[in-house]
């Protein structure tokens, strides 16, 4: 298992000053549950606003959850300047998400030096507490500063 | 080649009354730019409220549009009470979605009876022309009525 | 977390004899390490022959190897007569597979009517002991019987 | 249309040097069918050693094939010294690939400095003439030499 440390003090700020610039997060009421070196938990509500044709949750947006958090579990190991962006992400749909709010867990797996492979979990909390609903397995690029 | 042939002549209403009723589409300002058996076109606005942190389109709402042109795309094809789900779908990211429109052409790849495999091209109408940004492929489930 | 539990009592015999049948696992050498409900390993000696142009393991190599463990855990859940295929599959490669044995573990993540949702994790036994080397998830499809 | 050309007029040779080090290549009998830049085709008889259990060939053959020519790709556009690694790579099966031969068409999609995103194409000459057995997307990664 490799060892999963912050480069600088200043990572949670830094992440949370980040989150609050993406406005489709705003959109969606999205807030940052928890925080840690390589492991990001976002939620945010089920709003009639942000369904399928079911009246589910539209898988866009678990995805948009999900691949926040796991490019924010990605910059929590990144230098203070440095981003990263998205290069792929695949997601497999487990459930309908119906329910009243999902959340989302991104964590690192790898991290290399050109490539961050990642993973999301999406979960809804419906009428039987929570269900996975979603699982995703991608690749964030770090970008260095300057 | 197969052939791809729609079931029923109600195809197009079927398609622009689901869509209707997604209500995450609407709040996108999305809609129908085509629709053809097996291949669904959909555009929507790049507005403020629909980016990540570094002020371009954000990768769900490119998903959004390519998810949901692949599922009509392969919803023109079904019965007219079958519906369709997203089993699973990858995204490969092109370029940043910089621009004021993003356009999206989801298509049926293979349809089979018990699984359909989708493509999904975006594309971006920023201040040189339009732009690719993201290449999708997935697979979709029908799900007969009753 | 789902209740994994095979559906008859001659599920590792099934899978046995399946294994057995795959020529491609064959001209590999691989072999079956352990067998469970829902979860399978597979090993395999990484000869000369299975080799890209670097010297380590082809990604094919783990391919083979991720893809079949995934589908026999699916299988152990199936019924007597059922079998399963793989719909799709995506593989992120996390380090290069140098070194002289290879296993994969794969693990049904989600077991549906229609879909099982399996991941498959790959790891090679080099001079400094085992390492993880790709991260595999996808969908495999019941084939009922008859 | 992202421009695609060599930047040495060795590319043709480098491939092919390349492409005779792979050792599961060879014990595939698989052969470059055709180079151009930014698309590579390879073929390999099916024979009665990559089956799977139910004696059509095995998806990590196809893999095998897929991938390679993908990669051999991307490395038509790389500098004379650069390398080429997949960084993750996705297959749908389209159908069984029962036959005597498969073919792979790798093609480059978007050529970036730091992500070269490719798709490949695999079909199979059976009974019935060629038919089209999987789609694969993919990322590669440039690796300069030195």
């Amino acid at each position: 298992m490799q060892q999963l440390d912050p480069q600088h003090d200043g990572w949670p700020e830094k992440v949370r000053a980040s989150f609050a610039r993406q406005s489709l997060m705003m959109l969606f009421g999205a807030e940052i549950v928890d925080l840690a070196p390589g492991r990001v938990t976002l939620g945010a509500p089920i709003t009639p606003d942000v369904l399928q044709q079911h009246g589910v949750a539209h898988a866009a947006f678990g995805f948009a959850l999900g691949d926040t958090a796991a490019g924010y579990a990605a910059l929590t190991l990144m230098g203070a300047e440095d981003e990263v962006m998205t290069a792929e992400i695949k997601t497999n749909l487990l459930a309908p998400a119906a329910g009243d709010r999902m959340e989302a867990v991104g964590e690192v797996v790898r991290l290399g030096r050109r490539l961050i492979v990642v993973t999301a979990s999406l979960r809804v909390h419906g009428a039987k507490g929570w269900r996975d609903v979603a699982l995703m397995q991608g690749t964030m690029v770090p970008v260095p500063a300057g």
